[in-house]
């Protein structure tokens, strides 16, 4: 199953030919790659290391398969082995770092964060849209065992987080539509909103408000509200959030108290943006 | 040249056979791949956006090979364009949650680390060792706009680090020296120690001690200490960290007051991992 085939011609002729813009689903380079990835991905909290079986199993591949693959990771030194178990290295990192130091607001952001967390002494995160659910790019935690711990590169959907109906209401209408359309919208809560058209609603009021509260709609007890992140050409390119327990501090008082200072926070890291990129 | 030639018959065949251990490293899959991860890594904060030339330039491969792959990545989600730029898009961060939710101390480091950085106000990460550098896989900052900001996944040279020392020290000797051998030992500020023998000896000292102090030998004004976390078989899998200002703390007061706390949170992390595993 892992044998590579021989490229179609069209695929490695050419350079800004018309078909540059047409990703090829069906060549064997793009299938290779992406069973790469996916023994990548097999490896989890719960499978940390594992035998050949196992990541076959996990990856969908056969045997001879996963283990092509897992000598080239090994090979690129994304894999290491005792022989029996395999396991991920940490230069899987570099990916993900390449990514994330690419964004403009990697080193903007990060010290506003901190300032806000200081302030406020609630945890502060940045997150971006991608497909359905939000990403985590920075998170600020702040110093309680009772924070909240998503990592970065952690997903939530985006219909039931403030964050995601922020950078929702970013989007042209039909994309907003269409996300909520393709979302799994699977009731977290007893409050949790799942209907398209109400949905909708909720986020055209995000748009005009400026700002975002989501009410113990992904979780009980947690309350959250975002910020847009906004580039010189003023394209929301991420939100920012501050989220707390509703038994420590209602939605109504974290609005009241801490709403300014967060938005205040997302206008200091869009205006340095800006001047960054002019 | 980033076509994929008909794979030799041997990496593909067999299972667990005596070639299972030898990566092959002229296999065209070992190539494909490493182009494909040449090609995200050629993303960063000096280029976030570049155009078909410009990725070709920096990955080192002809436009042709650069537009198969991008239009690879593109097909996987990892990539976007506009038709002209391409930038990585954040599903790329999947790769490295694979890895990082895969450590043994990923949940459980994070509570003892906030709650240090709380009593002690300076910031706490967690790393590892590749190769000669340490990678960072965890981090709670401080909340001072002057504080260190190295994200996860940040590499720094071991040699020249308190936790790379650390780290080092539970290596065998023979590897421990050649891994500072292998090192780029340039002497950051005038206090680095980049002579072997040296290093061995400060190694050493680690290694009875149980902790590490690297006074300015990375940055001028830096100061560092760093403590093991062991797992249930006493082997050290990472090191965490407290680093502070020379000109806010010195190191001998930050020994006095901060070594305490640093290796109690590194004891009870050590400690949780064996309870958890056992």
């Amino acid at each position: 199953m892992a044998t590579a085939r021989t490229p179609i011609p069209h695929e490695t002729s050419g350079l800004a030919a018309p078909s540059a813009a047409q990703p090829v689903p069906g060549d064997s380079y793009v299938q290779s790659f992406a069973r790469g990835l996916a023994v990548i991905r097999s490896f989890s909290a719960q499978s940390p290391r594992q035998t050949l079986s196992e990541v076959a199993g996990r990856a969908q591949l056969t045997r001879a398969g996963a283990r092509r693959i897992l000598l080239t990771l090994q090979t690129l030194g994304y894999v290491k082995s005792d022989g029996k178990l395999f396991e991920l290295t940490p230069r899987i990192l570099d990916l993900g770092f390449a990514y994330l130091s690419s964004l403009p607001l990697w080193n903007l952001a990060e010290p506003v964060m901190q300032e806000l967390v200081g302030q406020i002494k609630e945890s502060c995160s940045a997150a971006v849209l991608n497909g359905t659910d939000i990403v985590y790019v920075l998170r600020v935690p702040t110093h309680k065992i009772m924070s909240i711990s998503l990592g970065v590169g952690s997903r939530l959907p985006a219909y039931c987080t403030s964050m995601g109906r922020m950078l929702l209401s970013a989007l042209p209408p039909d994309a907003m539509m269409n996300v909520l359309q393709a979302s799994d919208r699977t009731a977290r809560t007893c409050f949790t909103v799942t209907d398209v058209d109400e949905l909708a609603a909720k986020i055209a009021q995000v748009r005009n408000q400026g700002w975002s509260l989501v009410d113990q709609e992904l979780e009980e007890g947690l309350v959250s509200m975002a910020a847009p992140i906004t580039d010189r050409s003023g394209h929301t390119i991420a939100a920012i959030n501050i989220s707390g327990q509703a038994n420590r501090t209602s939605a109504k008082v974290m609005q009241e108290t801490m709403l300014p200072r967060l938005l205040a926070a997302a206008q200091s890291i869009s205006s340095q943006l800006t001047i960054q990129r002019s």
